[in-house]
């Protein structure tokens, strides 16, 4: 027989809703606003070449051999003191190089998740992050947001609510994936104070706090975390290079060892050929300058999509304008649906993704995602001219 | 509060005991037959470090863009071929890259167990496997094995039990962790006749498999899979390089699909620097003339610990003789313990690793594992020599 019966989680689950949608539109004529994938031009390219070839003369043997599951000592020397800019004061056992942030939720999924335990998730949030605690058979317990992040009141609701089975909190806190919106730095202390008073564990997301389009620095959760409650997720996936797959768990000690029981099961530990660029990169100062490189870059098609969305978008259509991060957040009328949207678009070639994926209980059919960073400057325009004719004639028709 | 309340999964659950103890004997001057890592001297240094000075100079920036989670598309048409050798013939989406094998046992068991399923393992078998078990909450039936491989009677009465609880069956068919013995042919045959009668799926790691040390060619279980039953696990960490994360699952669509939705997940796809290295190294011919090399040396030092064990090591003790791979396994007289035995080895800089890890129910206090592919040839002999020394004086105190 080969009628593989296989596990509860998997029911009714497809692939990542984005990465197909994202197979779905490869066509070389599309233009495309949907993954939250970096410009090719963003990338340190001459630099990593650099590095490559200066380390290729000097590696030993160590590198092709396993190493520990904790990752490469001074990378994680490294992030130690770089993440004191954010308000991060950390030990070396503090922290846990990890293949990309995303296997940080998983493992922590892994850690703190028994079937039908709850997370606690922003409304709309990361998609890739509800499917991965899917998998691990959570629920999920909604927070609502204001234009401040989180609401103290819903959480706090959420929280006292079913409290043996709340488990974690997810939140992306900077430049959130989907909206572009930043929890203030009021919201960020009122959360921890809030969060105390629990036995819960919260999972700050920040794969975008460095790509900050404006002057105000804004400490991380984390920075304000006196009980070892949060768990802090970085990435080197969007400030050098995703396809490395190079990102860091900051947590307790306690926190740590049981997320390293994870990773030594999984992949043992991260390729060590991309811990020691990430490393080269970060230890040659090349990383501010590139930060502030693609800051820069980033700030310019942002701009460039805003401007375009406002002329040639039609009035009933509301968008978010992120200080940072990816991705601008659009509502259309209530009642429209983007994914329908989205099939007559890419009939234009351009494409989004529809934003009712983002919300773990339903809703948020009339919301799309538009991602800025990946598009050239041309694209952005040609693409926004076209997705804006054909939500007008969606809309007339409707 | 900090008092995080971890998964269930984690009860009981420390680190990797080998991980552990490999840490604890971490001294300059430790003898260690412990871990199961190549040979730094069988690293394929100059090949590795020739073909990063090559592709650094043609690299174009999707090396450092997100790439597609089945993996880079050469390598799996590499493998597609390179496969054949074992007899095992599929197509391109019948093949996942994923970040070492040892990821294609955690992806299986997230893709097919719910709480207290039943897996059906060898007794001994791969701890690392049974740990990743254990987080997935699943319970173990034990399997017989005798010196054909895993016996099909128990085989037969393990599947006949508590059918709907079965999930899987994981074997290391050839050069076995931790013992080194090898499943012949005719048994594999008789192991995929029986299971195709049941809804049940059988994982085959097979990190050693290349690791010949007689002519012999043993074809894979799965060449010998007609039902799609069979998820075939491979690796480049032993005949490449560990420290690249580059290993491999052949397995029907219906099964990889579901696997992929695991590796999204997490990771989300394999380093794309490590994998285009493995791919340029198969593709210039460098794989099988680099095998035939280490399974040469391999073959010495296994040769040289078993002629120092005969000449060192007194009558009472019994080890295999593997035909492949990278283990002895020994047994010492019933009664004796081998974390005892251990913990004198230690004082005299010598180590091992116990053998009771490696059985899923307890037992096999009195048995151990040794690795030869790490050690020299001159730490071999003076290693064994003062482990023989040891086990005689634990033998006579007891």
């Amino acid at each position: 027989m080969s009628n593989a019966p296989f596990a509860d989680r998997l029911k009714n689950m497809s692939g990542n809703v984005i990465r197909e949608i994202l197979k779905l539109i490869q066509q070389p004529d599309m233009i495309s606003f949907g993954g939250g994938m970096p410009s090719a031009d963003a990338f340190p390219m001459a630099e990593v070449k650099e590095i490559m070839a200066e380390i290729t003369s000097t590696l030993d043997t160590s590198i092709l051999q396993y190493s520990s599951s904790e990752g490469y000592v001074p990378l994680r020397e490294f992030l130690c003191h770089w993440l004191k800019k954010k308000g991060i004061n950390v030990t070396l056992d503090e922290v846990l190089i990890i293949s990309g942030s995303q296997q940080g939720i998983d493992l922590t999924a892994k850690a703190f998740l028994n079937v039908s335990d709850k997370v606690i998730v922003e409304n709309p949030t990361y998609l890739a992050a509800l499917q991965i605690f899917k998998t691990y058979e959570a629920q999920f317990a909604i927070a609502q947001v204001d234009e401040e992040g989180i609401n103290i009141n819903s959480l706090k609701e959420a929280l006292e609510k079913d409290t043996d089975r709340n488990k974690l909190i997810y939140l992306v806190p900077t430049f959130q994936n989907p909206t572009g919106l930043t929890m203030s730095k009021e919201r960020r202390q009122q959360v921890m104070e809030l969060v105390k008073n629990y036995d819960i564990t919260v999972v700050e997301d920040d794969p975008y706090g460095s790509l900050n389009y404006t002057d105000e620095e804004i400490p991380a959760l984390k920075a304000f975390d006196k009980t070892g409650q949060v768990i802090y997720l970085g990435s080197f996936s969007k400030i050098i290079s995703p396809g490395l797959r190079v990102g860091y768990v900051v947590a307790s000690k306690e926190i740590i060892n049981k997320l390293v029981i994870g990773k030594q099961a999984t992949d043992v530990h991260t390729s060590n050929l991309s811990q020691v660029i990430v490393y080269e990169f970060c230890k040659r100062g090349l990383l501010e300058p590139h930060i502030d490189k693609i800051r820069v870059a980033y700030k310019e098609k942002r701009d460039l999509m805003l401007k375009y969305m406002t002329e040639y978008f039609p009035k009933e259509i509301n968008w978010t304008i992120p200080a940072g991060g990816l991705f601008i957040w659009a509502e259309l009328p209530a009642g429209v649906s983007s994914v329908d949207l989205l099939k007559e678009a890419i009939k234009e070639k351009v494409a989004f993704i529809p934003g009712n994926s983002f919300f773990a209980s339903g809703g948020g059919e009339n919301t799309m995602r538009l991602n800025f960073s990946n598009a050239s400057h041309e694209e952005i325009k040609v693409g926004i001219e076209k997705l804006g004719r054909v939500v007008s004639k969606f809309l007339e028709v409707k």
